[in-house]
C-alpha cells in the first residue's frame, strides 16, 4: 500500500468537498502548454506518484483514475501500485478517453474543477463539447491541490537577458510591427501571446525558466499602441528595463495577467490561439468582448531564421559538430580501455559542449544508449543502473546546446567494436534515408508530408517502420522542438501543415529500432533555401548545418546505390573541411579515416 | 461581327426581362456534374460561341462576360471575337471570380439566374455566400436559353445494359445493403445519388449517354426498404425491368425526380453530396426536412475493386497491351514508308482496339501529339492541320478502352527516329520516376501525397515539374477518371486525402512537357496490394497492370543506377513474359528487342 499518496488523494478529495466540485482533473502542464514543465507544475506526478512525463489524474469521490500513453503502461502500472489509482491505458480498445469518462461517469447538475491555468483552451472546449446537455458546471478558477502540496517548490523566477540586436537580425520593435501588420490582416486590435519561445523571440529576450529551454514565464498583450508584459519582479532586470522601455513595452506582475485582462476598459477584439492559451484565460477574454482565435503570428516568423540568426547558426554548428566529433573520437579510442558507462560518455560529450565559446546550457538532456537500450526512444539513463560500454555493438548518443547563436540537435550511432550483419544492413539503411532527404530537390508548395517518404523508404523497403516523425524544427537559443514546419508522413483529417518556406530549420532522423537488439538514428539538421525559379515554380533545396562522421564501420556499401555512395562521400569531404581545423592533430589523423571516401561500386 | 451569337445573347436578354432576371449565369455542366457532357448540355457553347471545355458565361443588361482557365485564353479570345462577350481570364492578377463580379455589380434587390440543374450545391452555396447581405434573389428553376435554341439536341437517350453478376463480383443486392449500412453509420435515412459512375457501379448497370463513359443519365434515391430509381423510359429495357424487380428497385422518370422529391410525405433524413447533387434538388431537399452532407459512400466502395474485377483487369488490360505492342511495331516499321499522321496513327490504334474480345467504346478520345505537339497536354490532332509523323524525334500516345471487364488508360512515347541527348535524359527522367513509384513500398496510411515525390523526383532534380498530378483512380467499365484516390502533390488547407486501400487501381503518370519541343509521358496502371503486415503496421506495394515496352531508344542508363536499370530490366522481362503469346512471330522477335535487358552498370 502506497500510504503517501492515498493521504495525497485524500486531502484533495477534502478540498474538493469544500470546494463544492465533484469531478477533479490534473493535467500535466504549466500555464502556457510547453512542452516541458518546472517542478512546480508537477502536481499531478506530486499526486499520483506517477513520474512519466504525459498523464492526466481524475478524481472523484469513489475513484481516482491516471490516463497515460504506451510509452509508459510499463512504468505507470508499477508506480501506481498500492496508491488505490486505476490505470486507464490511452487508445488501448475499450478505454475511455477522459472527456468519454466523464460523460459516462457525470450526473446531471455535478460540478468539474480543474485549475484553468494549466489546461489549454483547446482542451477546455473539448470537455464542454463531451458534457454539453448533461448541466456540468465548471469550476476552473482554483487550484485545489495547492493547499496539501506544503513543500510545493516556488514558481521558477530566473533574471531575463536581453539578446545582442547583432545576433538577432530583427530588432523588437520591427518584429513589434510585422505582427501588428498580421493582427490587422487577422482583423484583430489586440494580441494575447501565451506561447513562451514566441513571446522571447518577440521581443529579443531570454530567460532560464524551463529546464534547457531559456523561456520566461510570461505573457504579453499586444494593442496597436502598447505592450504590456506580464513578469514575475524577480526576473526583471534593469536591462530588461531599459529594452523595455525603448520599444514601448510596460512591464506588469505576471499574476496580474487575468484580472487585467477582466478590468481592461477598451473595447479591443483580441487574437488568441487555442492551443496555447490557458482555458483561464481564454474565458476571461471570451467574457470581455470579441475575440479572433487563429495561429499566433509570430510562430511562423520565428520558424523562418533570417540570414543574420542563420549564419551565427552555422558558426555555431560547427563548433557543435567539432564536439561531436572530438568525443566520437575519445569514444572509440577509450572503449574497453577505461571504464565508461551510458552516463559518464553522456558527461564527457556534454563536458566537450560546455567549453564552447558561447555556451549556455544543453538544449535537451543527453539520450545515451548503449545496444538494446538505444531502440527505446525515450530511453533515459540513471548512474546507478545504466550500462557500461564494451568494445562492441553501439552506442546511440542524441544531444545538443544552447549557444549565444544558436540551439543545436545532432544523433549519431558510434560503432564500439564488431556488428552483425543485420545491424549493417540497417545502418546503411539509415544513413541512404537520411541522405536521401538531405538530397532533395521540390518546388515550393510542399511539406513535410511530401518528403517524409524520401527519408523511410529505405526502411519501408525492409519493411521496417520508426513510429516518429523524421523531422521537427528547431529554435534559435529557444526550444530545441518548434513549429510549425516538421517532416511526417500520417494524413490527420483537417490538420493544418506548414509549407516549408526558405530559411525554415529542420532536423533529418530517420531510424531503425529492434526490440531488445539495437537502435540506430543519424540526425542532422538541414535548412530550406530557394533554388532555381523558372516558369514551373521556385524549386528549393536543403543546406546541412551538422558536420560529424557517419560511422562508416556500419556502412555496407552493398546496400547503396552509387548516387547514395556519392551523397555520403562528399557529405564526409565536408565534414573534414569544415571540421578539421578545429581538432588537434591526433583527432584530425582520425577524422580523415572517419571521413574517406567509399569506391563507387 | 459575330451577329449569330449576338443575336442569341439578345434573345436570352429577351428571355431574362420576361422573367424577371437580371443576371443570368450559364456554367458548363450536365445534371450530375459529369466530366464530359454531351452536345444537349452545352448551351454555354451555343449562347457564347466559345468551344472549349471549360467555361461560365454570365449575362446582364449592360454586358456579357466569359470566365474561362488559362488553357483556353487563345482560343477563347479568337472565339468570342465580335461577339461583343468579354473574356474574363481565371486567376490573372486583378480579374475578379464570377462571385466577385456579381458582389461588386449586382444591386441590392436584383435577381440572379441560372438552371439549378446544372449548378451544383457547391458552387450555388458559393454564390449565396458572396452575395449575402445583399437580398438577392436566385431565380434557379428555369434554363431561360432553352426558348431560344430552337435546334437544341434530345437529351441523350441509350438503352442500358445490365452487366453479368459473374464479372461483377457482388450483386446489386449486396451493394444496396452496403451502402444502407453506411447511411445508417452516417445518420440518414435516405441517400440521393447523383452521380452517375456511383450509380451504374451501385446497381451493376451501364449506359451510353456520355462519350467513352458508359453511363445512363439517371438518378437514385435510396432509402431503408426502397430503391427509386430516374430514369428516361427509352433507356428502359426489358432486362433491365427484370433487374430492378429482382433488387426491389422502383423505377421512375427521369424528369420526374424534383417533383418526387418535393412530394414525398415520408419524414426522412438524407444523405447527398455537395460536388454532384445538383443545387435544384439540395433546395428541394432542404426545403422538405433534414438532410446529411457528406461523401456518397459509393465512391470509396466502387474506388476499391474486388478480386472479381481484379482478375477480369488483369486480363484486360494484357489485351490491350498487346494491342499496343502491336500498334508500336507497326509504327516503327512503317514511319517513313508509308503516309502515317497523328490521327491516321490513333486510328490504327482505335482499330486494333476494336478487335479484342468484350470491346465496348475508347475511354476517352485517342491524344496523338508529335513532336512539340505532345507538349500541349490537352492537344487534339484534327484530320486536316495534324502532323504528318516522320522518321524522327517522338509521338506520344495516351489512349484506353472500354471492355467488358475493364477500362483501360495507357501512355507510351514512341521514338521514330533520332532523338537529341537532352530528350534521352528528358526520357530516362521520366522512366525512372514511373518506375520509383511502382516500386513504392509503404504503410497502410500512406495517401497520394505521400508518395508522389517518388514519381516527381528525377523530374525537380532537373528544375523541371509537369503541371498536373502523377495519377487517377481508373473505373471498372465505367470513368477512366475516378477517385477519391489520386497521386498529387499540393497541399490545400482542409482538403480531404484518401488513404491508398488494398485494391485500388491508380495510373502512374509522369512526364516532362517543354514548350515548342517535345512532350514525354509513361504511362502505367498499377492496383495497391497488402504486402508483410508486421508490428509496424500493414506495409502495401502495387501490381503492375499495364504491359508495354518503355522505348529503350531514349533510354540513357548513364542517367540510370543500377536498381533503377534493374527495376526497367525486371518489369521488360514482365512485358516479353505476358505479352508474347499474343502476338505473331514478327511482332514478337521485335517484341524480345525492344524489352532486353540493358547492362546494370
Amino acid at each position: 500500500m502506497n500510504q503517501r499518496i492515498q493521504e495525497r488523494v485524500a486531502a484533495l478529495r477534502e478540498e474538493m468537498k469544500k470546494a463544492g466540485v465533484d469531478y477533479y482533473m490534473v493535467p500535466t502542464a504549466d500555464f502556457h502548454n510547453s512542452e516541458y514543465v518546472d517542478r512546480y507544475f508537477k502536481m499531478r506526478e506530486y499526486l499520483s506518484g506517477f513520474t512519466g512525463s504525459n498523464g492526466t489524474l481524475v478524481v472523484c469521490e469513489e475513484e481516482a483514475g491516471l490516463w497515460t500513453d504506451g510509452r509508459y503502461f510499463i512504468q505507470a502500472e508499477k508506480e501506481l501500485a498500492g496508491t488505490g489509482i486505476r490505470l486507464f491505458r490511452m487508445l488501448d480498445e475499450g478505454v475511455p478517453t477522459i472527456q468519454e469518462y466523464l460523460k459516462q461517469n457525470m450526473k446531471e447538475g455535478q460540478t468539474l474543477g480543474f485549475d484553468g491555468r494549466v489546461v489549454d483552451t483547446a482542451l477546455g472546449r473539448r470537455l464542454e463539447k463531451a458534457l454539453a446537455g448533461k448541466n456540468i458546471r465548471f469550476a476552473y478558477d482554483r487550484d485545489l491541490g495547492d493547499a496539501g502540496w506544503t513543500d510545493r517548490p516556488a514558481l521558477p523566477c530566473h533574471p531575463v537577458t536581453v539578446l545582442d540586436e547583432a545576433i538577432c537580425g530583427k530588432t523588437a520593435g520591427e518584429k513589434l510591427a510585422d505582427v501588428r501588420q498580421k493582427m490587422k490582416e487577422a482583423g484583430a486590435d489586440a494580441f494575447l501571446l501565451s506561447k513562451l519561445d514566441d513571446l522571447m523571440w518577440l521581443l529579443n529576450i531570454r530567460g532560464a525558466d524551463v529546464e534547457c529551454n531559456p523561456v520566461a514565464l510570461s505573457y504579453a498583450y499586444l494593442t496597436k499602441d502598447d505592450c504590456f508584459l506580464f513578469i514575475q519582479e524577480g526576473e526583471v532586470t534593469q536591462e530588461l528595463k531599459d529594452h523595455a522601455s525603448k520599444y514601448g513595452v510596460t512591464l506588469l506582475p505576471y499574476g496580474q495577467v487575468v484580472s487585467f485582462l477582466k478590468e481592461r476598459k477598451e473595447k479591443e477584439t483580441v487574437l488568441f490561439d487555442v492551443a496555447n492559451t490557458s482555458y483561464a484565460l481564454s474565458c476571461a477574454l471570451q467574457e470581455k468582448g470579441e475575440t479572433v482565435e487563429g495561429k499566433n503570428p509570430t510562430e511562423l516568423m520565428k520558424a523562418i531564421k533570417n540570414e543574420v540568426e542563420l549564419s551565427h547558426m552555422e558558426e555555431v554548428y560547427r563548433k557543435d559538430s567539432a564536439a561531436v566529433c572530438k568525443f566520437i573520437y575519445w569514444l572509440k579510442k577509450n572503449v574497453g580501455k577505461r571504464k565508461i558507462t551510458e552516463v559518464t560518455a553522456a558527461q564527457y560529450l556534454d563536458g566537450l559542449r560546455s567549453q564552447i565559446d558561447g555556451y549556455l546550457d544543453l538544449s535537451f538532456p543527453t539520450i545515451s544508449g548503449y545496444q538494446e537500450n538505444a531502440a527505446m526512444m525515450h530511453y533515459e539513463a540513471e548512474p546507478e543502473t545504466c550500462k557500461e560500454l564494451r568494445p562492441e555493438g553501439m552506442l546511440l548518443v542524441d544531444s545538443g546546446g544552447q549557444y549565444v547563436g544558436g540551439t543545436t540537435d545532432v544523433t549519431r550511432t558510434i560503432v564500439l567494436g564488431p556488428v552483425s550483419d543485420e545491424i549493417k544492413e540497417h545502418f546503411t539503411a539509415v544513413a541512404v534515408g537520411m541522405l536521401a532527404l538531405t538530397n532533395a530537390r521540390f518546388l515550393y508548395g510542399c511539406t513535410g508530408r511530401n518528403l517524409d517518404i524520401l527519408a523511410r523508404q529505405p526502411m519501408w523497403n525492409r519493411n521496417i517502420d520508426y513510429k516518429c516523425g523524421t523531422g521537427h524544427g528547431v529554435g534559435y537559443i529557444l526550444n530545441v522542438h518548434e513549429g510549425p514546419q516538421g517532416i511526417r508522413w500520417r494524413f490527420t483529417e483537417g490538420q493544418s501543415e506548414a509549407v516549408i518556406e526558405a530559411g525554415m530549420d529542420v532536423t533529418n532522423e530517420p531510424g531503425i529500432y529492434i526490440e531488445g537488439s539495437h537502435g540506430i538514428r543519424t540526425e542532422n539538421v538541414m535548412v530550406a533555401r530557394n533554388g532555381v525559379r523558372n516558369g514551373d515554380g521556385q524549386f528549393m533545396y536543403f543546406d546541412t548545418l551538422t558536420w560529424a562522421p557517419i560511422d562508416l564501420d556500419a556502412i555496407d556499401p552493398a546496400y547503396m546505390e552509387p548516387r547514395e555512395i556519392a551523397w555520403l562521400n562528399d557529405y564526409h569531404a565536408k565534414v573534414y573541411e569544415k571540421i578539421a581545423p578545429l581538432l588537434d592533430e591526433e583527432e584530425r589523423a582520425w577524422l580523415k579515416e572517419a571521413t574517406r571516401p567509399l569506391p563507387l561500386s
